[in-house]
């Protein structure tokens, strides 16, 4: 039984007392409808950058509002519309820091989120749902030059974000994962796809080649030995300023499908992002992920912001706005 | 072209420069798998409630997160999930005050949201999104004994569902109409689908007999002039002490198709339900609505519950627990 | 000295060490410059509302931004502005309940505020202060047929104000004082200008004929004692519900001047305007003061609304919007 | 395992691997050591009143920060300082509506807290905790003439302190519980302590005559069936209007060794006081519960204030001074 | 028609339908007395620092609250009474960092506000003011040897300081410009006086022979365009790292009639002041703005704090304490 | 007469007018009894620590919630709770940053809070609370291998701390305090207590050495010439750049009784720690401060963490977190 924080989202109420023949099936029409509107969706948007022409890469949001397996907080779940608002926000203008225009639908488009809620509310369990992310990231995939640009939601989305990529594009890809926690945990509280251990799933799937973590400053004896038993490479925050040459010139993916960027929001310090379930004092200023992410010699093939939540923000929303920016700044990275 | 508010939702950008009819025909199809998904949760809610019998009526909530309609902020526009979430929050029992429960399906459901923002995204102007509502209402409506519950939204959507019941029953309903503003603008701000305007076009097309307005204290001379035009009987604050006792003991629906409740959170004073975009001092006690419901006689065929603004709520949500026990009780209401 | 609040405003710092005669010099100038502007601005208004022609008294807002005479928190010296932003704010339509237009220059116009921390940091003391004040009222009066709406600061400037009128008119007047506190004490901390002392002035000078004090709730054995002392007529909540039909159907201010109306946010329940220095539960709410007001039978020859604190209100400014709307409707009963 | 909630107390951490013995023993030593503590405290007090002599009855406040019996959030552990802060706050005076002096001794004095939280820190069970209290409670009631003013925390506390205050007076009481919920259920949650089932364990005690229940406005079948199961008289808000006369009249006690009231924050409406763990809309007014509390006839032997939770109050503390002029009317009840 | 923005100033109502002639007589008047009554104050602060003796240069504040040229909110026009109370507030000493006692006048005085909001509310247009706050500029200057400290208000401000500055000295000056954004756009949706375009402005009128541009990190391809064709001197955010060496020992001013600086309080990163209209990550820190001033070797002959914004500030006033420390520090570099 | 401030701690009130020879031997027992209490829970938490073996150093927590001797606001009373509920929220693991587990009682205990405002309130002056502090450190040093980690509390309380450490260990200790104020005022505002002069006190007495001040950056002369007196390694903010590496590399205590570090959590700049009484901005990062403990090298015997103002700390407690990890860490370079 799911343990509902307190300003978490309910799971919509089960349906039980009922031919389970009957349920079963309207659960498969609901999930099949689910995925023909992210189809059309996508389609649209593809049909469009193709007929605007000249694009290779071009960014295209999707939204994952899935709170669920957050070991603490459900907030998450209210991320995706919050960052899209904040990105289209009238007090910034639609230009990234090296001059793209993002209201170019070559550069950035959009084909909404997966209908989490409702899906779980029909009674669709996680093993069906992480399948439906899995394959909505790939109906985005299938409009070519499309590439996914996912909006969490917990970390737990990056678990079938990363396979499906890598099962699409057929091979493991490098991972960056920047965030205060590895995330690693075989398990956590008896949840395979708990936020806490989405890099488990993903290592043991061979989706990722190398994973690389930056900011991380929570991190238990567990979180080494599973880093270690995986080859990951952790670059923990005591050693930043170390570290911080490497860091910022990093060159990813040769050999390999490509490059995968997973931001967990909290790898900034809270005080540039306060709207977080895990607070979690000295982390990576912004300008710091900035300088990483710039600097990144790489074909980012898709990308995720996550762990972003509203129900923590400021009340006029700077952590939106931080969110927003970091899916500004990643199109720039993705398109071409 | 609407102008954005501060906070509001952004009218993700639009498609030009590419064949009208490649996206139109994109449209097309991104509709009819919006109408499919509503229409396969419905059903699936159908035949729950069904297969578990006895219920005559039973309420099943309709998301619509539509806020470009109001005049002032959007903020409407990300209601639906706060209000799903406060209903079932663990911080109360879910009985209503008259000890129905909640969390039986034959009582309560849920279709999910209209994918309003989605379609707007993908270039769908006003006139096709009322359609889209009123048709999302109507499926609904097909499965019997499911009644409409909508959750907006500011108040521009009463127009398309109230249409909708109307046609779908085949005959005018009678509406009980709690507000601080009477809606009822010929046109607002060049906008007849106006949240200011509803009401007009709800009495023009003849989809309400009656049309009682409770709670009334922003109301122009022009709104008084359109409320004789319609025959509206407009109950103002000013005068709430001496009308209590017929407000408090209504019978309505006799000799039409039924009653519909549109409840505008505004109605209540600020005091009660801060998290509006209207703040209008002077209003009803929440007590005074629930006497006002729980005596009023009628067959509730369908009901709303309209402009509750998340972004203007307390940090800890009181006017999203205001919002969710008003859905409650008019579950109440409703189903039997 | 005074003592300073957490978020009060400074006494800007003072001048000494230099001739006195010279400051002394400066210091007349800045007065006499500071009524010359305020008269200029008065001039103007009442030249234009004469040139429209029609209106019998027409109500003019004077802004006093004084908080230092406040016991506890200076905060409503920041009151004017933030009152007047809320008047014109977006949210709301520009009528009143009964229907006058507020944007018609004959029912509403503005001279602005007296320069009260400007002159305090020219080491202008509380005796000229006052005086200035007085002065400032009296020019808005010299304008036929405008009357004066101040918008406090705390509730000291009431005695300034008062006196003018007063003094103005040839006689006293009739005072309603919506209030928490009988703000009658003979002397409060040392200060007999302070916010607690302001009626002890008014009577004393006999400046009123009668004075009611409705929403008392707050009261100490002084206050009582004061009371019988000067004849005041004191209404305490914990009886309102037996004086409500007599305070909801007064008729004052025959055989005087006039009646004044001052009402101190603070009247009100906390729930209805929690932007004020003293939460004192218990009050009245928004519908009660309506009541008291929209029934009051009486020429309103001038009205403050006082110690507003937007230190205190919520992020979404009801408060301010509580004060606005008692600013309109005393409008309404102002203007003719 | 207690569930923490997210802005909870934690069960500071337990004592394992050590010999049984030893950590009886010292936790006995602290218990004998803490009641000595609030034993020493009373006796200064009661000897302090004696001495400046004259009065029969005076409240004595005691502090009770224990909030991990509650089922939702825990907050109530910090509020009995907020309160005190809040009750001598310069913002108000220090006397009651009828007039008493609370800085008076022989009206109100305090004897601190039950250190709660050590307790439980040092190893201490439920069951010696809930024994502990009481025995704080006879402290204060062993030095005449004080009475205990009972400072929550959450609602389980009322079941120790009404216990212990029949158990010394050698009899039952009547209790006068104002309260949106019964806090009835035979066990809540498997806890028998659980806030939502102290007035289960009184009646089941035989401690408490008559029980009567005002502001009730969520309530499930098991509580309107202890209810009866008890004799309760349940006073639900859907007829407060009704039952407004009979309760603004009560007299209480007679026959019995007196009347203990016990005030749920929550019986308020929201809008009064925002910060309660449990936001039921629909609640009495401020007003409302001064009236039953000024008119009531009775000897009151005893009170407590509970589940104000300042982890949910506005940032100005307005639900603090709510619950202090609780405490403050309270007091004037008492003291005599 | 202006825009206003939810939480803006209004332009208070126009005065129509009035004889024009009269109106400009009026205002003509009201103008005068304006100007009048800052003369008076610059007098007796110039006359007061005179009679002291021994400064050569002393910062003078003069605040402007004009909040309408901005495209996105309007708060600014609230700032200065905000950053004064937060210069004197009791939580921090008098001294700068370096050991400068600003409660000395040879150190920092006030001329107070030119009452923008009056005289916008009187009809003066955008044409008038800007000159309005130019000749105001000029009478502190007229007070040898006060200096002026400008508190917006927005950025549009800037022309007309810089203007009357490089007027009254008679010749340009180097322009040390603090930003997030290069607010020279040509014009900004069609004002000429937008925030945006203030450089464009300033350039064009040869009031600034230098222009150095720091914390830019939001920056069109119009915005690169105008730094080229007036030679401005742009240092972006991305490049910080690179270019602090050079930005830590600026030698600015020789050859010309001095320095001028212009903070807009937003190129501090939100983490460091949240409170701004704009928010855009990836900006300054306070040392990092802190070491760029105290290194700097220059006659700085005016500056201005632009931009804080009350109304999205923290509830206990973070950034005004931010826009206060960056007011003293630029006396501190003034003063002398 | 201390001065009360708005948010903070009643002196609770005091005893007059009674037999000064009972008050004097109540006020007797009540310290008696309070001191037997902090050593009996300090005896079980020795016992348990040294039954399970294995530790030469572990830290134990000590409360101190005063905050009256501040000069500015008193919220730091409210400390302690607020902080031992971050040290366990669920939101973070309970690893330090190097390793060490916090739930092994080896490495933390608690010995709770001394009762410092009961103290108060039962008329206990300054001169025997800063007794009963000192008593209570020396009580937790006498169960060996605990040493103290003291809540604060405003920085008066380092005082009796350090004096106690000091005399118990039997000679001076060298002194890291991080801090944005030297806090060495010889007296401040009449108070020789004052939080702003307790490092004045320290070195009077000689209980250290070396007292080295890290952050500061709002300092007057007298603070430069105290500092100097004293021998006081100060350094300031503005040339922390220039300091960083000595202060990120640095060795105490050799040749004294070891070291005590003392860290006043205004030392972080606001960004990074909003929730303290003065905001100073221009401050450490948090990773500064990490970086300066985890590379110092020293036998830390003592600790505190003063002056977190949860009163001003924003709505999810992230000040809390932020000095939770200063505890968590500090407890880490202590045990062992």
């Amino acid at each position: 039984m799911m343990n509902i924080g307190r300003r978490g989202v309910h799971y919509l109420h089960t349906l039980n007392n009922v031919p389970k023949n009957l349920t079963e099936k309207g659960q498969s029409r609901v999930i099949e409808a689910s995925l023909t509107l992210i189809r059309e969706r996508a389609k649209l948007k593809g049909e469009l950058v193709r007929a605007l022409g000249g694009a290779k890469a071009s960014s295209s949001l999707l939204g994952v509002p899935l709170g669920h397996n957050s070991s603490f907080l459900q907030g998450p779940a209210f991320a995706p519309p919050r960052i899209r608002e904040a990105i289209w926000c009238g007090s910034t203008n639609s230009t990234t820091e090296e001059g793209k225009q993002l209201d170019d639908p070559r550069v950035l488009t959009d084909v909404g989120d997966v209908p989490v809620q409702e899906l779980r509310d029909c009674g669709i369990d996680d093993d069906r749902l992480m399948n439906i992310i899995s394959e909505s990231v790939k109906l985005v995939m299938e409009e070519d030059p499309l590439r996914p640009l996912v909006l969490g939601g917990d970390h737990s989305i990056s678990y079938p974000v990363v396979r499906a990529v890598s099962e699409k594009l057929g091979g493991p890809v490098d991972v960056l994962h920047l965030d205060a926690h590895p995330d690693i945990y075989d398990c956590f509280e008896g949840n395979k796809y708990s936020h806490a251990s989405s890099f488990a799933r993903i290592m043991e799937g061979g989706y990722a080649r190398r994973l690389l973590q930056v900011g991380i400053r929570s991190i238990t004896s567990e979180g080494r030995e599973q880093g270690k038993r995986f080859g990951v490479e952790q670059y923990e925050m005591c050693k930043f300023s170390k570290d911080r040459p490497f860091l910022e010139n990093l060159k990813l993916g040769e050999g390999v499908k490509g490059v995968y960027i997973s931001i967990d929001v909290d790898c900034l310090d809270p005080a540039f992002a306060p709207g977080v379930s895990h607070i979690e004092p000295g982390g990576l200023s912004f300008r710091d992920v900035l300088n990483i992410l710039h600097n990144l010699q790489a074909d980012v093939v898709a990308a995720d912001v996550v762990e972003f939540n509203p129900q923590r923000d400021t009340v006029d929303g700077m952590t939106a706005m931080v969110a927003a920016k970091l899916v500004r700044e990643l199109t720039a990275k993705i398109s071409k």
